[in-house]
């Protein structure tokens, strides 16, 4: 625990001087760090290699083999991508509103960094460059958890970030890397409100559930996806059977993807064939409630727990509704707030859906797959919050700021 | 916990049904709150007098009771509050920021009421309809959960709410009171994670702390002021003085009143003698480090406790300090992040200031005491912000809303 309190402590003093640097400051130090990795690829790969060997020497499947790899390509993406984000405007020390009072004192609210920011995540070691450079970016201090197994990429890739910001104006100590894996310094690591200003956990439902459960430092809920797209009675057919297939089959592994279809009875009637073999088409195993099934005997039957679930897999539940108030209904009961679609030619559902449904982004029209900073035109993204204080949907860099009153007086005191 | 369960559920369902509502129905609304207060006073302070029975009886003292009592006066003036809430803007229901895409999908954020808001507070029973008020004019539906000396009140209270919600088109159930009062009831308020979309505690340190500690459901925490005044080299003595004496007697009990007051040892020189005699003379006990107490002899000697107390009482420490940075980093250790001042004629230092204090209000040549919605011109306040998510100093109507993207399409999916 000494470890975690020292690095805290280093990390708040160091978010105190970065607090005073300035933005171009911070970009030159993005891009000593874009530079360190090119230079120290080699290095960065032989660690990352030893990653993989435990890993595979612990059983890991390939899709978490892959998701821990490192190769050039990566690490020049990783390098790009900080040059990308040099581009992208600080939103610190903007002036975001000034105002005068009946007494003359003048009130500015000012964009500042959150100060330290604390973030646990799985097994991806590019998170390490990704999380310490937006957080260098909005003049915030960082403390990393990584997860045991990227130990020695997540320590490789700290070596390299401090390497970049030695050369620039920044304090080393911006970024802290927790090297100590137990599960006791990560929950240590959710009780440290006197050091950290928030806790953003990235990676699975358990993960983020346990954070959310035990810190006392405010956390940044990101992450589950039960997302459905509703087809109303005057749906096109081919917008809605395209809009389905996206959302469902173009990475079915994201938050973003959908789990379930809500089909309109009199859609369904006419069109739901199409809709079914275009799916199976498309390697997409099926679930469906009893009068879907009415409909196509082949379906295997939906139970209350496919309503729950968000597969992230190629299944997808289909459940047939009366009208627009009834898909609102099963959405706002399972969904998790995140992405849902109405697929309508009819203007009165389709405001019935945006001002009924309770979720971060809520389209007509589209695919739920556009719920991401990059699609939302922000040009990086921190996670997609599923929560409602803070930020909500997609975060680019402002949801690492918070604000600040200056008040600017000539001797005024309150009567 | 049924209880609790069910009129969460409850509270839930009405949430949906006052997202519905227009500007204009929950204005009408408050307004029968407004009349039902005024004309059942009488039932209100026969209720009161139960509480105050029995607090008097439990030996409270007479400040906790003067805070529990009802009068006409006092009932007169929640209805004006709610007349001048009326008079405010809805801030639910903007189009906050507005964009196309190159894709041409259109992406709209907008203001929407967060849900379901749990209050839990302490004794004063006035809290009871000025939540229930801002949670309303915003669209929320909310769960109170109030201290047991107060009891009758709060029952009377709700009782008098939805007399005046039943002649609105509003839903009764939108207000909801917790009259378990138990303390495993309101733990398990906490959890309620499925039905509360965020939780505000009202009161003492403790019971924040409580609730930031044990809650998985998000908090917005408000309240502890341990606030400073520094006043520097080149500060104008009338004006320091006269901010002193403001920020620390005006109201001492307050978390917007002055703790510690750091002085320049140039300035403490020649003016501390001036300053200390008018702080005594205003009832002041004043306790100082040893530089301070080698220019006054009389001052007892501040130990580390005080640096760190919020006395809330005619209590003042003192210290002396080298330079602007020396009383910055005091106060960022000591501090709360909640108001601090500056006295000074010196444009340098006031910018050191600014920028490095981190608080949520940072005044120049004015009396922390201005720390307040009404103050800033909010025209109404939820609480002061101790946090930097979501809403920092000073909530208005707004920190209690969320947003939410409406994202028009005619068919796009992601490549």
């Amino acid at each position: 625990m000494t470890e975690l309190i020292n690095k805290a402590k280093r990390a708040k003093t160091a978010s105190q001087k970065l607090n005073q640097c300035t933005t171009k400051q911070k970009n030159d130090a993005l891009h000593c760090i874009s530079q360190a990795l090119q230079n120290q690829a080699s290095f960065i790969i032989g660690e990352n290699l030893k990653d993989l060997e435990l890993g595979k020497a612990n059983g890991l499947n390939e899709s978490l083999l892959d998701r821990l790899m490192l190769n050039e390509t990566r690490i020049k993406a990783m390098a790009t991508a900080l040059e990308q984000l040099i581009a992208l405007k600080d939103p610190t020390g903007q002036v975001l509103e000034s105002w005068q009072r009946p007494n003359e004192l003048t009130i500015n609210k000012v964009s500042v960094p959150l100060g330290v920011i604390g973030m646990i995540y799985e097994a991806r070691p590019n998170v390490t460059v990704d999380a310490a450079s937006l957080c260098l970016k909005t003049g915030n201090a960082v403390m990393l958890r990584g997860s045991s197994s990227a130990h020695h990429s997540n320590c490789a890739l700290l070596k390299v970030i401090h390497d970049g910001l030695k050369q620039s104006a920044l304090p080393v100590d911006a970024v802290q890397l927790i090297e100590d894996t137990r599960r006791e310094t990560a929950q240590a690591m959710f009780q440290l409100k006197d050091y950290l200003d928030v806790l953003i956990p990235r990676g699975g439902k358990q993960l983020i559930q346990t954070v959310v459960e035990q810190a006392n430092v405010p956390v940044l809920e990101t992450g589950a996806g039960n997302c459905h797209v509703y087809i109303d009675e005057t749906a096109d057919p081919e917008l809605a059977i395209s809009i389905t297939i996206n959302a469902k089959t173009q990475r079915p592994s994201v938050c973003n993807a959908i789990e379930t279809v809500l089909i309109h009875e009199k859609w369904a009637k006419h069109q739901v064939e199409h809709l079914i073999n275009t799916l199976i088409d498309h390697g997409v195993e099926l679930r469906a409630d009893h009068m879907i099934r009415a409909l196509d005997v082949r379906l295997q039957p939906a139970t209350e727990e496919d309503w729950e679930t968000e597969y992230l897999d190629h299944i997808l539940a289909l459940k047939q509704v009366a009208n627009v108030e009834e898909a609102v209904e099963h959405i706002n009961q399972y969904g998790t707030k995140h992405s849902e679609a109405i697929i309508s030619e009819t203007k009165a559902h389709v405001d019935y859906f945006y001002q009924n449904v309770d979720a971060a982004a809520v389209y007509h029209n589209a695919s739920t797959r556009f719920t991401d900073g990059f699609e939302f035109g922000f040009g990086a993204e921190i996670g997609i919050s599923t929560q409602k204080l803070h930020a909500r949907g997609p975060m680019g860099l402002s949801a690492l700021t918070t604000t600040k009153y200056l008040i600017a007086g000539t001797g005024q005191i309150r009567e």
